[in-house]
Parts: structure tokens; C-alpha cells; sequence
């Protein structure tokens, strides 16, 4: 078994008179934030105040960029932008983050693509290409977390910026290391145990397990969790408690990714 | 007569497939350029390129912050926002400014704010505090532009920011200092011989001069300018030709406000 | 007592990926929704799903116009637009919100101003007729619902619009009729055993109590309750059974204002 | 020779600040407009001053709706959209422009999609479906505006929606009747006398004519022509004299469709 390891949530995600997610709560749970940065949600309230929690809870933070689709938060495939339009989008909603940080007495570490963006880029190697290059634009020691062998794990390596290797704690995957379409069933665990267990092995194995039982090694930096609701919290919770009793320590991945 | 002044002008303020202001023509003869940063007007796209046709030409930019108001372009009065969220939208556009600067191998110097925001924190001392701290708060090392005298003038000095005194070409002063509003006869000056006979009386006084003909002592940094039309833009290249032909030197502000 | 009396709330305020409002418990209490237009809240999708329901629980429903200020969720005071601009975007939600009605086999039956916009259009003259103008222009046969007695009042019958006098179950009032401003004590009515004894003797009166004790005569014709926590619903679902308990039938104002 | 045809355009796509299109010109030129209704362009001013001069012009008008995606100017293709999201998204923008043209004293006669989501709609007969039982929904009187023999006018006439059939004087078709793609040499015809003998030979032939000189029976209503510069404005103004000079009556489709 590894001794350490990352726990990671997507946070920030309200936005004006709108609240979405157990924000609170998560941050006394994770290790890492993913913060939106105003595109496909959060606005600079929110983005903040979410930096604000994170530093009094030692929560590393990280930039969580999206297509500019407020109403659409982020999850719509926007077909038509440039490789430049998705540069810039990118480096300014680094930059934003990163500044508000910096004005609030913190730092980022990294980021993570959200939603649509992300998943376009895990499967066309231009599009993960113009990620990688715009990450290390706006700051070239940023850590990209990605989901290991997808495009964007390759282009981050090929632009020389180091990697943070992402499980998700309830979904499933395919042979190729994805993720099992949401439309399929099986896709999403809903039984805390079972997705308590299947991270406990993973972190065992240092490997992802397909569907089909296939091993698909991997170095695994950080677990996903959700903090949508409170039956999400309270399983982010207790895969906590589950990773501490087995002797896992919790720590950001900026503090141990090679 | 003074030996040097700035010339800035608002740029960047397009958005989308929408198209405002003659930038290219403008960043040819302002030395000076204040970039909006997606909240009134301005997206990354027209960033990255003002900021990369800015470089290009040696202008020095600035963040040009403005309300959350694309629709109203940041010209309406907006009541409500707490001086938190002030601060967090003003934080948030000057980092996400300066992040595409650095992205595109440039820097910012300065920030000017846009419209309303801009109005109101001239004559509110608690906004023109709340202001201040932003801009500190982003980076200290940034110059306020500020018109003499008004409330963001003493905030910035009180906050130990920099300051760029900026007088307007085309518009005239009521004895405060203050622009006359544009609703008064005689507020706006249409004609580009009496605009340039103004300015040059302005540097050789140091001074501003009142409708009443008050003379309002004043060290003059910089003359704003606009560029909505092919008009303006000529007014503008004509005030830089006669400032020119009477040995005085177009340069950035921030390489000799004190 | 008066043997009938509508219940309104303000529904259909969430947005895209956002949920605000406990809106299907609430559609099961009130007799009238005010349904948000998208500007301030509500997108197409909300507007469809709230007319559903409404209509399968027999709710009238109207349009609750406001600001085009999604972030500040039409609660800033947003000074600057013309009449024409506040008839124009008036006379646009109402209607997108009658057609969708329309299309979904039902219609509205009248008009409440949102936060800010209703707020100030409450105490200006001027504002008050641009509003009653518009609904006017709309719709002449729309009712506009507003608080006894104050500008919204004077101008919608001197625009010759029917009006439902509204009161607020868990406000407090001046001797104007006006609500107690919230930043004042005992401006909110926490209590809901308090906000029902409350309601029942305005109803009993036909009269508004002032904080001061002063007896305001107003026509009451329905009675605005909030939905934005299980809290609240549980108060509206408490005054919805006193009043049928004392006698009282719910129903909408639609069908009884003169 | 046909004795009649309509010559449209696309006009009310202006936004807050910033100006689109020779709107003022082109009123006078077609008889036309499509007009935006504030998703990808326009906003309750800009449709207000366009329903009032189309009205004063003489000029129909009818809806130009397109996707919630005011950056992209719905010109990027937006996946992910649910059927009943298109379906409200369309009757909101039809009903909205519908309720301004009748506070204006006027009314509107038809819808015609705007960019993506037309184009998707052309050859996507799910969504062409979607699209006409919206139109149908919003007003079964309205006529669709459809190029002939796409998936729209299938659906539209499956709806029992009437079409009017459009043609393009500026671009050229393939052997399917579809347009030319712009990234191909030839698809925009740039000079104005061969897109005039163009249309001529159209109207003539009641047919277009392809690349290849496939010849596509086609009733033809209406002819698209654009008013973005003052060349494109000459480019329809010269096409409307030959039109006429040829004995051919500019009139509304909504006057002759049947």
C-alpha cells in the first residue's frame, strides 16, 4: 500500500445569488480544490472566498478552467473555437485565479480541465496539445492532473510539465483506462463501501481495474471525490477515514508529484 | 512646456463577434493603453490581442476594470456590490490581465478604472479606498491613473500607490477639477484645433483651466484619448503631431510618473 | 374575516445548472407564482418546467420581470437605463413568459416587479409609470400586483391596470405602508406562529398594522410567501392551514381582484 | 420569369454598446427581416427600434432565434442541448420578439433559425423536428424560412408548418442543394454583378444551380442578402434595382407563400 496520497474535489462552483456543492464541508475533507474560475461557474466572490477556506484548512488550490458556457456549466461540447480562443481562454482563467490567490496571501499549484473541455481534450491530441501549451504559458510549473495515458497526459508530458494521475472514487473503467460513459449502467458507484474498496485496491495495486478485470497500471497521485450533496460528502468523508486507518496519509499532490 | 507627457487611450473593448473602437490606428499613436478585462467589454481572445499588438507598437498597458455590466458597458450605476465584491472583481480583471500579459512576454504598469465604477469612486472616498487596496492588493507596484485631486487621487496616495495624473483632450472642468457632465452645453470639445490649443495650455501651465477660467495647478502625466471613430482617431494622431512639433516627447507614463 | 385570500411566491429563479427554491413544494401551497423571465433568474428550461407545474396544480401564474442582472440577481439598483430600455425589457419577459405559457397550454394572469427594479419603480413616480406602461403595452388585461398605496399602485390605475393588493406574511411595516427596511430590527418575521397571527389580522382588518401600530386600510388580496428553504416552506405550508382553518379559501387573485 | 420574390436579411443582432450591421440601410432595401431575439445577438432595445422601423419600412419581420451563446454569436456548434431544451430556447426567443412587435403595433410572420443551429438543424432530422414542432408550438401560423429540400423543410412540412424558400445570392451550392462550405475556394461570391446574374438565372429557372451545373428545381421565395458593410449593403441595394429593373416585385413571402 502507498503512504500517501491526494484527495481532490471540484469547489468554487457557485456563482451570485446561486450556491451549488457542500463547499464548507469538503474543504475539511480533501487535500486539493479545484477552483472555477468564472467561466462555467464561480465568479470572483466565490473564487475568494473558496481560496480564503482553502488556506485555513491547508487545502492546496489549483485552477479549474472551462468553456464560457455559464448556462450550459461547462458540460455542453462547444464545437468552433480556435486552438487560440481555447489558449487564451485558458490563460486568463488561470491568471485570474492565480492572482486572486496571490491578493489573498496563497498560492495555486495546478490545474484541472472541467467538464467538456477536459473530456474533449482526454481524446484529440491537438486540442490537448493547445491545454498543455496554454498551462505552461501562464506558468510552467503548474502541475496538469490528468487521468493516466489520455491525450492530455501526453501532451502535458511532451510540453515538460509534470502530472498528477487522477482516479475517480465512483466511476468505473473502460479497457483504455476511460471512463465508462455515464449512459452505460455500472458507470457510477453509488455504494460508499464499494467505491471505499475499489480505491483501497487501486492504491494497492498502484493500478486502474476495468470493468472487464483488466490491470492497467498506473502511479496514483490523487483520488476524485464530489461534494455535491451530503450523502457525497459523507462518502468523501469516509474514504478519509477508510485511507487514514489503513495508514494512508492525506497531502496535497503538489507536495510529492515527481 | 514640459518635455514629455503620455498619451492613453481605452482599448480592448470589443467582444465577441462584436467589434468597437479602431485599436490597431489607436496603438499606433497612444503611448499608453488601458485594456478592458471582460466585465464590461474586452474577452481573451481581443486581450491577447491588444496585448500582443500593444507590445508590438511599445505601448505600455493597464488593466481597465470595470462593473460586471457587458450589457450596460459598464456605464450604469450600480448600487449594491459590497466593498468585498468590489475588490474581488477588481483583483480578479487586473490578474487576469496581467496573467495574458505574461503569456504573451509582456507586462502591465498601471490601472485605470472604467466608466461608472470609475465615476463613482472618484467622488465616494470609501469606493476610492476599497479601489486602492484592490490595486495594492493585485500588485503595489501598479500605477493608479487618477484625474488630480478627486478621491481615487487620495485613496491611491494614501494607500502608497503610484499615481498618473490624467487630464481628458476633449472634455472641459468645472472649477472642482471635476469633468463637466456631458449633459451641460460645452462639455465636450468637438473641435480638434481648439482640443490640441487646450492641451498644450494644460502642459505649459501644469495646470487644468476651469470653464471660469480657474487655473487648477496640476502635474499633467497623461491626455486621454479616444478612438470609437475614424474622427476621434484623427484628433488623436493631430494632438500627437502638435504635441510633437512643440519638442514635446510621447512616452509612457510609467517610465516617469515619480 | 374575508372568506378568500390568494398565496404568491416568487418561483422559477433557478438557472441553467443552478437549483434555487424549493419550487415543487411551494406549487402544492400558493395559489399564484411569480415566475422569473430569465433575466434576473429562470432560463427557458425553468420557465417551461414551472408553467407544468403550475398548471397541473391549478397555480395562476405571472410574469416577475427584473434587471438584466443575472450575477446580482436583480437586487442591485442599476441606474442608467432609459424608460424606453425599462419598457423594453419589460414588455420582452412578459412576453417570453406568455408565449411559453402559450405553448404549454396555459397563460399568465398578471405582472410583479422583481427586487430592485420593484423596489425602486415603489417610490419613483416616474419609474412607476414606465412600468405600468409597459404591462400595459404588453397586455392590458394583465393585473399588476403591488403593495397598497405606494407609486406602483397610483400608476398602474392611472394606466388603467387592474392591481392585486399584496402584503408580506413575515415583513414588517412603516406608518407609509412601506416595508421596514431590512437592515432594521424586526424588519423579518422569523416566527411563524407570529407571521400567521399576523396575516390573519390584516385579513380580519382588511388592514396593514404598522410597527408603530398605526391602522394602513388596504384591500388585501393575496399574501406573499418565500420558498427558499425547507424552513420557509414549512411557514407557508403553516399560514396556507391556519387560513383554511379559520375559514378562509385560497385561490387566485386572478380570479377575484375587481 | 417569376413576378414577384422576397429579398431578406438578418438584421437586429446589435447588443448593449456595440453595434452590428447597416440595420438603418437594409430596412430599406429588403422587405424582409429576421430579426434577433437577444440569445446570440440582439436585446430588447435593438429588437424594439427594429420591430419600429421594419414597421415603418413596410418590411416583415419574423424570428431569427439561434443558441444561448451571445460570445459565440451562435455561430459554434453547441452539443448537448436536450430536445426540450431546443424546443423552449426557440419558443422563448419567437415568443419574446412576437410580444415586442405587438407592444410596437405590429406582428411578426415567420422564423428563420440562426447559424449553428440551423445548420445543424439542416441536416440533422431530429433536430429539424424539434425545431419545426417549436415554431408550430409558438404559432402555427408562422411560416419557416427554409433552404429547399433540407431537413428543416422536411420537418417544417411534416409539422404542417409553411416554408418559404430561400436562396443565397452570395454563395454557391453543391449537387445536394446544400451550400458550399466556406473553406472552400469559391463557396462566397464576392463580386455583385455575377451574384445578380446569379439570382436572375434562379428566379428564371425557378431552380438553382449548383457548382457543377446540376440544375435544383426549387419554388424560390426569398433571397438572403447581407448588410454587415456598406459593400454588402451595395451589393443588395444593386440586386434589388436589377430585380425590379427586370419587372420583378420585391414583396414580404408572408404575403405569397402559400
Amino acid at each position: 500500500m502507498t503512504d500517501r496520497v491526494d484527495l481532490n474535489s471540484d469547489l468554487g462552483e457557485s456563482w451570485g445569488a446561486y450556491t451549488m456543492g457542500e463547499d464548507a464541508a469538503m474543504l475539511e475533507i480533501v487535500s486539493t480544490a479545484n477552483v472555477a474560475c468564472g467561466f462555467h461557474g464561480g465568479d470572483p466572490d466565490v473564487m475568494a472566498k473558496t481560496v480564503a477556506l482553502a488556506k485555513a484548512n491547508g487545502v492546496a488550490i489549483g485552477a479549474h478552467p472551462g468553456f464560457m458556457d455559464l448556462w450550459g456549466f461547462g458540460r455542453r461540447q462547444i464545437r468552433g473555437d480556435s486552438p487560440d480562443s481555447i489558449r487564451n481562454m485558458l490563460v486568463y482563467q488561470i491568471a485570474a485565479l492565480a492572482g486572486m490567490a496571490k491578493a489573498g496571501g496563497y498560492s495555486i499549484t495546478h490545474v484541472k480541465t472541467h467538464g467538456s473541455l477536459g473530456n474533449m481534450a482526454a481524446v484529440d491530441p491537438e486540442l490537448a496539445g493547445v491545454v498543455a501549451d496554454a498551462v505552461k504559458a501562464a506558468d510552467p510549473n503548474l502541475i496538469l492532473a490528468i487521468m493516466p495515458g489520455n491525450q492530455l497526459d501526453i501532451a502535458a508530458k511532451a510540453a515538460g510539465l509534470r502530472v498528477a494521475n487522477e482516479v475517480y472514487a465512483d466511476r468505473t473503467y473502460d479497457d483504455d483506462g476511460n471512463l465508462t460513459p455515464r449512459s452505460e449502467p455500472g458507470a457510477v458507484i453509488h455504494d460508499a463501501a464499494e467505491a471505499k474498496d475499489r480505491v483501497l485496491r487501486m492504491l494497492d495495486e498502484q493500478a486502474i481495474r476495468s470493468t472487464s478485470g483488466k490491470r492497467i497500471p498506473a502511479r496514483i497521485d490523487t483520488i476524485c471525490v464530489h461534494g455535491d450533496n451530503v450523502a457525497a460528502v459523507d462518502m468523501a468523508r469516509g474514504l478519509r477515514q477508510a485511507l487514514e486507518a489503513n495508514g494512508v496519509t492525506i497531502a496535497p499532490f503538489s507536495t510529492f508529484v515527481p
